[in-house]
């Protein structure tokens, strides 16, 4: 029998755990993959394009599991009432091909995207930092907040979007937090004083989220909105004078910010720089972007902490999804016989 | 919710409908595929390889429609009493890229393998072919049988393997399908007189399963085992003095028994042939052979048929694998609020 994880046990999970433990142990969970970068078998994500969105598998192993996610975009779902962005998972053991675990990922998505960016920050921010803007209150809104509160000890946010029902979401869902929130009409205000820009807007092509006058010294940018062809945040001029931390470069140089930049514009990897082997921030002047696009590692482990965490728990049911015939080699009777 | 058809109700369905009634109706939907081929975004599979075997995605959509599956390979399974191969496989809508269905796949990969066989042979096989020999009598033997048998007509099998325990279970598992069978003690004997021969041996490496002495004119050889890099069955002189039908070129010249031979080695579409743009069988003395490796399309059939085959019966159940919250922005207040 095969492990799932489904939506509403998930949720069970969350809410048991409580959502800043959940995001401390799963960046734990990534930060650990990261500094094993070499280890991994990695591909760009494998991508199906029809006219109104994209369906994508993102697999990833390393010599004892392998883990994909199906993942899909359609920026105009939410027309309809349906998530822009819905995903699954399944975690397999490598040595028998065998699927162990199969998880709902929309949500634990949401989840690992925020401790990714946390993780990063954490490595790439100036360590004073306690003021975040963030740009774009959708889906991902909330989850980054939480993250960064929990992650950093960031105290006061300066947030902003052009959609008063999507503020209004993001309000009430933090009014119990402890941040001080700071509702701005225009990104150019939110992001004034902030030591931390998070850019997360949804459905807009090319756009100019932050412009260049709007940039600072010393502020870390986590861009996590652009990350498709063609879907872009962030002005030019901001990534030539920043240094730019990316997760797999290959994948980033087709989906995320630096698709605006030449082939082979300077990029740093940020699992050398957990590891130690490349540097981070170098002075408080520094602007530095982590040019997010979410990556199968990431997700392999979020599939993985969940398997832990649910071990020996009501929190994960079994399904029958793997025949297990007496003689392997007798499907047929299975089929046929009485 | 999703549909799910795990293990239970696919063995259940297909009782119900009778196998060789499944293996007719499915051979319809993969040769009605086969029929619309360019509507179909095609890739080679995806594999990870490691020490012990395999793991596979298989992605391929039509404009309406997006399907995957997970497949593993790991020879050495058997060992443990564990399958070979397991699989499962997703159906999606691509105008949304919401899943609709996910199916266990093990069983249905063994019978769309027979189905596909069956339609390449209706194409290809002399009309008037009555007799299989079947080389290898492993988890795939029977449906072939069967599939041989419900859509071509055939009357008498000739079959061997090494392992008198698979040549029992294949007895017994047979002993009813009306077919008169012969067991032949060598695979030279097996194919003595055969119309069409079904070479489907596993776990064996480059071997010689059918050598150029053994094939006379008029045969039709259903290359099945050869699936892999470094897996072959054919001797390749009988290559040089057949027709060569594969199902997706830049997949097989990788995995099936043209690994053999040159780059440029002529081969024709399974589905030119069958919509008519190529020729099948000139002559009722050609040598045809479908060099059989497995394509995502006939997985795609696969879960297309189930998909209409369970609609509003019990063999379908639903699973919570995707969110559905009132606000599609608000994922965090589902794992937050009381």
């Amino acid at each position: 029998m095969v492990g799932y994880v489904g939506v509403e046990n998930l949720i069970r999970l969350v809410r048991h755990v409580g959502i800043e433990t959940v995001l401390r142990e799963l960046a734990d969970y990534i930060e650990d993959d990261f500094r094993r970068w070499p280890e991994f078998d990695k591909t760009p994500r494998i991508a199906s394009h029809s006219r109104d969105g994209v369906i994508e598998l993102m697999p990833t192993a390393d010599n004892a599991l392998y883990g994909f996610k199906y993942v899909n975009g359609h920026p105009r779902n939410t027309r309809e009432g349906l998530q822009t962005v819905t995903a699954f998972g399944v975690l397999s053991d490598v040595n028998t091909g065998y699927p162990l675990l199969l998880a709902e990922m929309t949500l634990l998505t949401a989840l690992r995207t925020a401790a990714t960016s946390a993780v990063a920050a954490r490595h790439l921010a100036r360590p004073d930092s306690r003021i975040l803007a963030i740009i774009g209150l959708g889906a991902q809104s909330e989850f980054q907040a939480t993250a960064f509160h929990a992650l950093l000890g960031i105290t006061h946010l300066r947030v902003c979007d052009v959609d008063p029902a999507a503020t209004e979401k993001f309000r009430v869902n933090m009014q119990n937090s402890g941040l001080t929130i700071t509702l701005a009409p225009t990104a150019q205000q939110a992001v004034q004083g902030a030591d931390i820009i998070t850019t997360v807007t949804a459905d807009k092509l090319q756009a100019t989220i932050l412009s260049d006058n709007m940039i600072g010294a010393g502020v870390h940018i986590n861009a996590v909105g652009g990350d498709c062809p063609g879907k872009t945040e962030l002005q030019a001029d901001i990534l030539k004078r920043s240094r730019v931390f990316v997760e797999f470069p290959e994948q980033t140089r087709i989906e995320g910010e630096i698709q605006q930049m030449p082939d082979d514009f300077p990029v740093t990897e940020l699992w050398q720089v957990i590891t130690g082997e490349a540097q981070g921030r170098r002075t408080a002047q520094d602007i530095t972007i982590f040019d997010s696009v979410g990556f199968a590692t990431e997700d392999f482990s979020a599939l993985r902490y969940l398997r832990d965490k649910v071990r020996d728990t009501d929190f994960v049911t079994e399904i029958d999804l793997v025949v297990e015939p007496d003689d392997p080699r007798d499907l047929f009777g299975l089929l046929t016989q009485p």
